[in-house]
């Protein structure tokens, strides 16, 4: 089944294109409403355009337990990054209907809606509106490099789920939520783990830098006498990586991933260049720290003209210790072996720990990579933990 | 005359946009036709959509004096680059018949066609067609933004044109040429010049550095286990400036103008960099040591794979020596103060000179900008550089 979700998007080096709300996306999805049968199973769909399936528990009137992740991918990415919370959630409802277990509380599976963010910025709008349902408002104006705006592409999504989904509020109480997803890290395979339990997930800041000079032909103009932007910019990345680098304690994350000179060309210096930091570390009080070390290495460039501004930022979130301890006995029942462990990247968890006692779990990701076609998880790991989910799940929705 | 030229394709903030062959050109093009009397004049237009003026000398058979620049501009440029050494030729066509001026050799003005490259790459293509008529057929094939072919662009210019200039062959026998043009730097302008002759072009050098490190999610992978292609393209950009500057005689210019990122997102760490680097000088033998610290610094870096080829190259122009001598005279006679500089810019007048003695006559850019709506040059300077532009062409047409 996660194979024949990756089909979706599928590109010719076995990568994953599946951007949120495109053509392909919406396809996936349909494809994911035909999976469990109509007559036991009610689709959602909210104004955010997450799509929710809920098993009916046999309790009326307790909040549900929820697990999901995102269907959407990076431009480049991979074929489980989010796809697999999605499909272990499906893949686990089958097997209790398989095993005929019913639950007190139902169970439900999302598919949380643009978690990556490339299409649309921020990411993770979709569990980010479902815990804040205030917050969709501002998405909802976004637009996406064609201009087309998130509203659009989300009342497209709706419409054609419609018949497959009934419409449903965004937002609704919910009793637990336990994330799968891969690590898209290398500490569970070089630790010989093969599930862990995610503790915590680190803090994280987004930032902008501009900078700019002038533009001047590049045959004429003297060394000395230019305001190179790329030249600075370039300086600047080498100056606060080396910075960092002097700080790190093992657990920084620094990452200039964009990096464009708008209007470039061969033989003009160029006047302008715009560039990403993403900073993350589990202690928020050290990205405070590293944020201005950052700033003193800018102010003190003075090549050109350059200014930071902060894009987004997110203080480290500790999950909850009660749901924690179910996901970890699950995790000890399947024998494998596992480790505790932090996040490095962020998941709709994040938000969804707002309201609800929230945890993860993770399967390793082979050579720790992620956001990449090369991307891949043993499909035994795979399995383990479909399987230590399901059992975490009834755990919960007997509660 | 120069202002008027300007109104073909100015725009708000008093830059000019008329890239090779538009119908904005086009309509310059016309315009410059009508700007001297049909009887005494004949006009031409070669393969290459080159229009030629000619003013007959007494004897015949003689080859004629050729002087001119191009009338295309960069998509945001300036009204003078290449605008005013075409509009020199003309007003010194016009001074002579004023001053009833006759000469034994033929004066000839030409407009070519698309110097600046925007639209159609490489530029220069019609001096350079015109100096070795072989090179036309790979310039037909190249194509604009837009799909248009060189050659269906050229051939509507003809056709546009010909009820006022004939067809004429392409290339033919050149005495001599001397081409006016704006500096497109600072140099006069700091040595309080206001007219240049231009002894040489330097030599350029292009190339593309390719760097390709592993793409992976800029949350999880620790900083020790990173390939960063942005990092290592932005160490290499710093590396290769620092060793520059270590060797620099002051005539070195190192530019890199294109930094780009394919499939860049904040929160990847990005596995593909490729940037450009324009390299030029007065000395061939110093752009190949340079050529060869710049492989040197990409060698010795490790963090990801890099590699580089070359674009272009082209040695320095050293422009003919007699008739640089007749444009010192001509410049020094107007007892203005002048001095002697090479070439930042290349020019049409590269490639004329690989067919013909050639020369060139700079007139000063105020603040050294060019290639920017910002270019402007006081109007006595372009005065001064007409006039000792006509000097120079009666001194070579008699002899």
């Amino acid at each position: 089944m996660q194979r024949e979700l990756a089909g979706f998007g599928v590109a010719a080096d076995g990568g994953v294109c599946r951007e949120a709300l495109t053509e392909i996306d919406l396809a996936a999805r349909s494809w994911l409403c035909r999976l469990l049968p109509a007559a036991s199973y009610e689709w959602m769909v909210d104004d955010a355009a997450n799509l929710i399936v809920r098993r009916a528990g046999t309790v009326p009137g307790l909040a549900p337990v929820m697990t999901g992740s995102h269907m959407d991918t990076q431009p480049m990415g991979g074929w489980l990054d989010g796809a697999f919370g999605v499909i272990a959630g499906i893949e686990a409802l089958m097997a209790l209907d398989d095993a005929g277990i019913h639950t007190r509380r139902p169970i439900e599976v999302v598919a949380w809606t643009n978690e990556e963010g490339t299409r649309f910025k921020p990411g993770a709008m979709g569990s980010s509106a479902f815990a804040e349902p205030g917050r969709l408002a501002g998405f909802l104006q976004t637009r996406d490099s064609k201009g087309e705006t998130f509203e659009t592409a989300c009342n497209a999504a709706i419409e054609r789920i419609l018949p497959s989904a009934k419409r449903s509020p965004l937002g609704h109480p919910v009793h637990a939520y336990i994330e799968a997803h891969i690590e898209q890290g290398p500490v569970l395979e070089s630790g010989q783990c093969r599930l862990g339990v995610v503790t915590s997930i680190q803090g994280v800041r987004w930032y902008e830098v501009e900078v700019r000079g002038v533009s001047a032909h590049a045959g004429t103009t003297p060394m000395q006498l230019r305001h190179d932007a790329v030249l600075a910019a370039a300086e600047l990345v080498v100056r606060i990586n080396e910075a960092a680098a002097a700080r790190d304690d093992g657990n920084l994350r620094l990452t200039v991933g964009r990096f464009d000179v708008p209007g470039s060309s061969i033989n003009t210096i160029a006047s302008h260049v715009g560039f990403s930091i993403d900073l993350r570390h589990p202690s928020d009080a050290f990205l405070a720290d590293m944020e201005e070390l950052i700033k003193r290495v800018i102010r003190k460039q003075t090549r050109c003209a350059a200014e930071i501004r902060t894009l987004m930022q997110r203080a480290p979130t500790q999950f909850d210790a009660d749901v924690l301890s179910i996901v970890e006995n699950a995790v000890a029942a399947t024998g494998a072996p596992y480790c505790s462990l932090g996040s490095g990247a962020f998941h709709d968890a994040m938000y969804v720990a707002e309201v609800a006692p929230a945890a993860m779990l993770f399967v390793p990701s082979r050579n720790g990579i992620s956001h990449n076609p090369m991307e891949d998880t043993d499909e035994a790991d795979l399995v383990l933990g479909t399987r230590a989910l399901a059992a975490a799940l009834v755990t919960l929705a007997n509660q």
